[in-house]
């Protein structure tokens, strides 16, 4: 992969290097230069025959333009094929106009990277009516991969002591909890979930479900306030949850969030470092490499 | 103009509001509600058979995307013309690559304006090498009108005392110089500068140039950080100006700046509104209202 270059948007170089290394690929740095008025000068590294832009888009507004002129400014010095690697895609869930006159975000972001990007490859897409990023991206033009695995392997390394219960907490969570609960060879269970507000849940466990003396995993793709995860950390200890653990492939809490997530009585909050984090154990660039060479044809 | 909708985008009400009452238009707000992870939701209004969007574009990368999803939006709903008025338009200065691997921004910011909005009207681009609007927006896509005169009435409002010199600090700023002096009937005299950086630059006055004595109004499309304003009232004001006031079209100095101005020796700065700064004290309104009719041909 000595033809492949892998150029770091600033902030992402440590990921980025993580990935070249599992790739056997070449990384650089985009560098970006602040003029005193607030617009930015960005200055690409000489690309490969086939370059990766590597950039999460968590709090995507500001890291816009700079990605698109990157994008560009590789594209001016020759390069034919540019990939976007964001293992976190945002604006993913303003999927449609819930009320008159507004923006469907998801379809127009997905547009300008697809018009700035030949493919993207991005991790767990927080997708709900949209089936497929193939709708969005345009066909054949972005691929997710699951961090599933990842997460097992992150809720095996700290296994030991009460049996262990996956639970997932809404319904849209259930395709991971399966998963997880799959390759941990545990039983698992999805709560349901009322949304009254950005911060304001509430959730429910059937009563079927046996929490008493478990060590539970909760096990989500996007952890944004951490609303959720607080109240059904809250309702299985209230059911006798031994412990309760959180494992999320997106983490976008703040500190105050974080410190109400301990208030709510989660012991251990990890993420993948697809968005970069306090609470980051695991790391995605194996699964990041193999796609990627998945796209490649290698 | 009543089948006219001007929609404001946040902060932009106030002088949205004055282009409104200039033309006997309608004004209207688009909203935007920020998400705890950095999101953003816009909801535009419904729109009108023909819908200007006002966006001053100073401080660019977080407001791109919440312009281009209510542009979004707006069509959505049935918009078939959608006109940006942005008085300053960022990302003018970046035309070419001055060394390797640099994003021509210019080109690129313009692309992306010209994909979201059927039209652009700005005010006193700060254009070098490309000539005309017309290059990277397309042809007939964008219009540029000039605040010279403005800035001649603004100058005029304080006129007495000592013999007025208009002064432009560059040879870039010749064209407003000479504008408004023609207006003033006042004498002019462009200075020559040369960059060191962003904030380090040296100015040169003719010898030739008569100053003893003047009031002088300095003369500018745009001041960034200040830095050629204060070394040009510093040479003239050594030279015997009498005053050195500045009159700028887009002012984006902040407060340390500002202060470094007053420290050089300038007496009063004054800027249209074209951009929201405290030492706005010219409306550019009525110059808005003027292109905007001819623009839709009324």
């Amino acid at each position: 992969m000595k033809d492949f270059l892998i150029a770091a948007m600033p902030g992402e170089e440590a990921p980025a290097k993580r990935l070249a290394q599992a790739m056997g690929a070449r990384v650089d740095a985009i560098r970006i230069h602040e003029f005193p008025d607030g617009e930015n000068l960005v200055t690409a590294p000489a690309p490969a025959t086939r370059t990766a832009v590597y950039c999460s888009l968590d709090h995507p507004d500001p890291k816009f333009l700079p990605l698109v002129f990157a994008a560009s400014a590789l594209r001016d010095q020759g390069a034919r094929e540019i990939i976007l690697v964001t293992p976190y895609l945002g604006y993913m869930r303003q999927d449609k106009a819930f009320h008159a006159g507004e923006a469907v975000s998801q379809k127009i972001f997905c547009r300008l990277l697809s018009d700035a990007f030949d493919k993207t490859l991005t991790i767990d897409p927080h997708l709900h009516r949209t089936k497929s990023l193939d709708e969005v991206f345009g066909a054949g033009r972005a691929r997710a991969a699951s961090a599933a695995g990842l997460l097992a392997d992150m809720i095996g390394a700290g296994a030991k002591g009460a049996p262990l219960l996956v639970v997932g907490p809404d319904e849209e969570s259930a395709q991971w909890t399966q998963a997880v609960a799959r390759r941990r060879g545990a039983d698992w269970v999805v709560m349901t979930k009322t949304r009254a507000g950005d911060r304001q849940v509430s959730v429910m466990l059937p009563e079927s479900a046996e929490v008493a003396g478990k060590r539970v995993c909760l096990v989500d793709d996007i952890a944004s306030s951490g609303a959720t995860l607080g109240e059904a950390a809250k309702l299985l200890l209230a059911r006798g949850a031994s412990s309760v653990d959180a494992f999320v492939v997106h983490a976008l809490m703040n500190d105050a969030q974080l410190a109400a997530l301990a208030e709510a009585g989660i012991r251990r909050i990890e993420s993948t470092d697809a968005v970069r984090h306090k609470t980051n154990t695991g790391a995605v660039a194996p699964l990041l490499a193999h796609e990627l060479k998945a796209m490649l044809g290698e």
